[in-house]
């Protein structure tokens, strides 16, 4: 909370300036680019002390949006000339960077976003008003509400630059899990004739290599890469001119096409008016549905992580099949102890994801008639997915995957020594000769093979053909 | 746990036959169709109760795919005609709705599916070897393993199975919420003039028609179906020929194809076999995705049902904008109470869908290595998810949206006393006067337009064309 | 959805008697002990084909608070003597097991209760009037409202049904758990002086016994019961009396008290009524409470079973500590292949468990005013997550825990072969010395004991002393 | 990931000092009291940029387990008195707000908080060496692990540091659910004889007063600042001298309970040693028990704001029973529209708090023999929760209960024209009768007495007695 009154004090100095809402009149610090609407809700939402300005993509968005609306009303009519470029010089000031230290409402908000819309008005506003010469504050000249909020609503205005900002989350995060895959796949090739056991249930199961374990963890993040492309494509139907329930009242014809031919060449996405407004002004389905794939990346991610770590585990008690780079010491107390932290840090992330996509399914499901009045938990929760999966997909890659080695002659013996090999003996000696085989490899200690030949059931030259590791891992040679 | 034990005595007649596993011989009842596997699964795991004959999906996928693993074995030359004839008569007939009381194994079960798996082996060799004239249980003839299971894995066929039925649910499913779409739909049209209030954080917004929020309704619900096709598209990728980790050991070169294309044809569904077998036998990816996708499709039911609930609310102290039909007294001491029980199972079902997708998840994550052990609860969990989610939209369209109603008169009588009407004004206006016409409005407790007269800021002429609620609510005349 | 249409067929003979409620008339089947508004529910929530009947707690429970009712009602002079005898017998016969099959109203059921209230009342009056000489449906003698659920409303019998069949099944499930427990606590006196590696991170660590490891698993346990214990007591508070909302309308004054005291006599438990009855009427929150609680259960389950399963890998390419009882093949491909078939169902277990709490967590937190409607699918997942735990606690003690075993020797090497030993020599050698030492352990394969002769470090009376496995796992001799 | 860069950056000037570890040598900057083990995971843990030093109760609580364990140290002879009172007076400072700009290790971090320990170590080290004339890196006099971490392991540390941490967190939750419920209960007071139509499901029921509904929201937070508490005790329980695993290996006898009985006079807290210190080491079942709780506080907190979100809907298309106060505009396109942004805030809040609750679910499902290396993301989202549930409290107590108010004309014109009155009557006219009378109000728009003087049921003496509001509210006169 300390951060909050921390905004406040930082910014009541000695010169202010006098603003006025439905509430009353109050002091706003003379520099603030924000308002009185702002000012209320930083003390309304004292919650986590984290500012607008900390999700940049969101701040760059509303900018991104409030140009695209100012360059349609200016061609519908609405807008003059003047006013109309101040708006838009100062919100491409903001796109530029310049700025977001102004964006100070909390990241959970009441209010269905529009503090976050207000905070933006009131910015671009005072910023444009400077522009124009004029001292901020000076609203009859160019009012944050009538004029860079013409033809708009929180309720089309906030969704549709969450969307941008979510769309460039999602293709970063798309990027950084290339990179992992792309570590995965260069692993696939160095373990391609690695020969080991593979294993079901965590018991010994047939010969594989540990190039396959390997490309496989490529190929299943390859897929999610897939969904998640595919579902950000939902996510490029915006209802920027549906203004408050859908009906587009006070957004004049022809407006929302172009607000979003507009909005579409800023960000440079292929974005799309929803077909139906009035559903798409109420409806966060896009955000659910993105938020289950990037929990599916999670699932996955985790379960890589947990196999990382069993194969490492050791160094003398463990699988020790691989050794994980050692990146830091592992243990105050046991020296020479070291960890697999880059795992554990990722499988955390993971967690908090899944967790993450809970409280975006009830952020959604508690949604009431025309509005969602809790996309700003939605977009928090997201917003936080999708970046610390990044970081985790290239912390993983750069600091863990690159450096992994195998223990090769170590993963041969067990292959050789193996009881899963009498499976591949089976087609030749039927389910029920083969168990005793096991069994009895099991209770004596003894090897498969010999046991084979004791009995006499296969000669040695059949052996020798049947149990090839590279025949038993279908490794094409 | 009584009704294993049900299970057991009823099927522990006076007739046994012994049969014999790893850990040593058991009396299996005469007339058992499943065997010693089959009987200890269902002593390892007495969970719920619920065998797995209640998932007739499951049961007949399994036969399915028993089915083309045996055509594709006989036409590879691993099974003679004989042997092939019977297991596919046998399968043909637990398709067509035999035998399914013989799958006795609980439907929460270690072990992967094994259990679910020799269960079907057991009941097809037993099946089998009666049509070919031998008892059940001699095996010598034709073996659940060496010859039902022959070239298959519990790994590929369970995970194969467990596709197709879920497949078959889901299109069930879609079924179920096209039926439900329409009866929106209909409900659209048939109040496509009902002028109201929009709400936007329960708060009186500006007018729509009850149409359009009904048609949102279905366009959302229309989405979903969308997005729950797509989800089934990814399962058509089926491992059919990994065996037991992907490496296709002991299937024959052409198996997997082959066994595929069979499977194809007998279940009508577009199957293809994954490019990665390796990936595919460890990853369960797909369902977190569909179950993600139903979460998604709860989320928009429960938010539909909790407007209805919200819009029917009353009789008298409530919205009442709607009546739902009543369909049972409402309270065992509230005499006449009619309650909204139709939307509020749905919402519970909606509860129960969004549990389930948690369970999956943790499953999911859980996979080790080379298999997910847990694959049964995901299954479990799925086909409740589907199957309540069916029986939901159907109640839903049937006891309950058919039958509502309206309060026509009501409803435009709150649009005409609206303050929200002042936000039409707004371009005209300005946000500041408007705002004070608002206050002023709700402080006197009068209406928007005669204040509006009054402070001689519009003519009556002005006001009626701005305020025509079709107008208002962009509803094309 | 075909069972309920079963149910309904079954129940629909030739000889009908008619019956009426607010919507109109409806042939009801003659035997049927439920009337019209269990028909009703029946048609109305075709969920999920599982009658109230499986829930034998909640139907003894109904019973045993009509009788409290009962008795109450006739002592505060509102029933007269025979038709009180006629319900208390009824409802004794319904403690003692008989009619539990009139109970047919779908598990899953809107309406908070009221058709699990009403399916009760109607099947007690028709035993009632059976037992008084009248036919069926003779209500004018006795009828389920006026005189069964006399001084009483769903929203209080509802909610104290559900607490004392609560109440009865965490009792079970903490007699399971301690059976559990106690198969562990007996290995944990076996395994005492097995001495192993201690692992963090998966990372051998320092050494320890086996009988610790166990100990620790009986020790949670035991920690779990003793909250399960605490969370049963907040559900021994109970509203009956309040009626409709809490303000205890229809209720004679006196009655909540008595009807809580002959509750109590009844059931065996010490009910207390709830000092606030509105908040106690609106209120789930023991529910959430207990679901908590029982998560927490899970969490430690699966934990445990995690370890196991991880103990016991192998045979020959895991960790191979310890081996569980084999219960059953592995493998339809793999011959001889034992897997953790029994911790693998409980983990499966812990995750429905988990499930079920989110969809409780969201049922109650969509509880709106004076009710939460709903409470049914809240007992549905408490009663599953209860009884699956307590099956799945049964299970592992008795088909897992008894039989395991110890691979002791090799256990002994590995801690003899450890680096973690240099752990016990930090205190004498310091953190930068001991790192030195390990790392050359670890690059050279030998032993930490070795290069710290070698070295000169310490001599091998200290050495030996210090490296003592006993001293080092803190095993009290 | 610019944030991690920045703490880099701007703490890698032109004067450096050389570090050692396992893995190399490393340059420091000459001014940070943290060293290379700190630097190391800053570089491998680029995860939310946001460093431990945000949360001060950790930081705090880290500082003096260190001064406790400096303590015991120095009384069991192994630490000399000149180190010991450096390590002390290091510690005190930054209990005392010092230093805490030193922690910045990221607060989602691998290695089960071995880098917050070590942070600890070395920003404690540093520090007191140059309480003892030293320079910084200096370890030869005083040492970060065989100094300041003396008979300590992480897996002791950092879990007690945690506990610590937790219960002022618990503690400042706990006073702010007070203050809430003190609004509340003012409330009930000032309400106490407004009389309204309380509703189950949404329909209208039987009358009540707003102040029992207002009281019962006080009473359930009471009840679950009881839980709290409770829970808070189980957190008492602390491994200090476990060391590594919890055979206390390193740790001097009687060191356990000294360091404990001093760090519980540091703290001020009830702290005592756990039992079984190798079940307290690998266990984090109090952590997941109090999330519970937490969850439980959650979904009160939802259900009330949901609740008064309702009863304020409105002005005039709403339940418009309440009015919340204005705290800010509401929206940005429609004028003197006042939204209940506080109550929205905190139902985010509360999902965040739920979600986070699945989080550690799985984190703590996820810890794996003698250790839970998940602590880290665990301690991350209980600080979470608990902070912005105390934010949410106090915001929601002082921005929004504290100034209510009630609409208490419209709200007995409701009761007196309730159909729900009939209940009333039932007692009188049998449930039949009375439903008929319901049905007929229904129908024809009018009044429940009227009908039944009409129909000559009651007589007007009667009726006015029996339907008197304050009778049927309960309201004690």
């Amino acid at each position: 909370m300390s951060e909050t009154t921390a905004i406040l004090q930082a910014a009541i100095p000695q010169a202010v300036r006098s603003e006025h809402d439905l509430i009353g009149d109050r002091d706003i610090p003379a520099e603030a680019y924000w308002g009185v609407h702002t000012l209320r809700a930083v003390e309304n939402f004292p919650i986590t002390g984290q500012p607008l300005s900390t999700n940049s993509h969101l701040v760059v968005a509303l900018a991104m949006v409030k140009q695209a609306a100012a360059q349609a009303n200016q061609e519908l009519g609405l807008l003059d000339a003047q006013r109309a470029d101040a708006i838009i010089t100062a919100c491409r000031e903001i796109i530029g960077g310049k700025f977001h230290d102004q964006f100070v409402v909390d990241v959970i908000q009441g209010g269905a976003g529009t503090s976050s819309n207000m905070n933006a008005n009131e910015v671009i506003a005072n910023r444009a008003l400077e522009i124009l010469g004029h001292a901020k504050g000076e609203y009859q000249f160019l009012h944050p509400n009538d004029h860079v909020n013409l033809s708009q609503s929180t309720n089309d205005v906030y969704p549709t630059a969450v969307r941008v900002a979510t769309i460039f989350g999602a293709k970063s995060l798309v990027s950084a899990m290339e990179h992992l895959g792309a570590a995965f796949a260069a692993k696939a090739v160095e373990f391609r004739t690695v020969v080991k056991m593979g294993r079901t249930q965590l018991q010994d199961a047939v010969p594989m290599t540990l190039g396959q374990e390997f490309n496989a963890y490529a190929v299943t993040l390859g897929e999610d890469r897939a969904r998640l492309a595919e579902s950000t494509l939902l996510i490029h139907e915006i209802n920027l001119g549906a203004t408050a329930i859908g009906t587009e009242l006070n957004a004049p014809p022809g407006y929302s096409a172009l607000a979003c031919t507009h909005l579409a060449a800023i960000s440079g996405l292929k974005l799309e008016t929803a077909f139906d407004l009035i559903e798409a002004t109420a409806d966060v389905g896009a955000f659910v549905h993105l938020s289950g794939v990037l929990k599916r990346v999670a699932v996955k991610l985790s379960k890589v992580c947990n196999d990382l770590r069993l194969l490492s585990s050791g160094p003398r008690a463990g699988l020790g099949e691989i050794d994980l780079p050692a990146v830091q010491s592992g243990s105050s107390i046991m020296p020479g102890k070291v960890n697999p932290v880059i795992p554990e840090v990722v499988n955390q992330v993971a967690y908090e994801v899944i967790g993450n996509d809970v409280t975006i399914t009830m952020a959604a499901e508690s949604g009431q008639l025309q509005l969602n009045a809790f996309e700003p938990i939605i977009v928090h929760s997201l917003t936080k997915s999708m970046r610390h999966l990044e970081a985790a997909c290239i912390t993983l890659a750069d600091k863990c995957i690159v450096g992994i080695t195998a223990h090769e002659d170590k993963l041969r013996a067990q292959v050789e020594n193996s009881i899963g090999l009498v499976t591949a003996l089976t087609v030749q000696l039927g389910y029920a000769a083969s168990t005793k085989i096991a069994l009895e490899a099991l209770a004596t200690g003894r090897g498969v093979a010999e046991l084979v030949l004791e009995h006499g059931l296969l000669t040695a030259e059949q052996l020798n053909e049947l149990l090839r590791p590279e025949r038993l891992a279908n490794l094409s040679e």
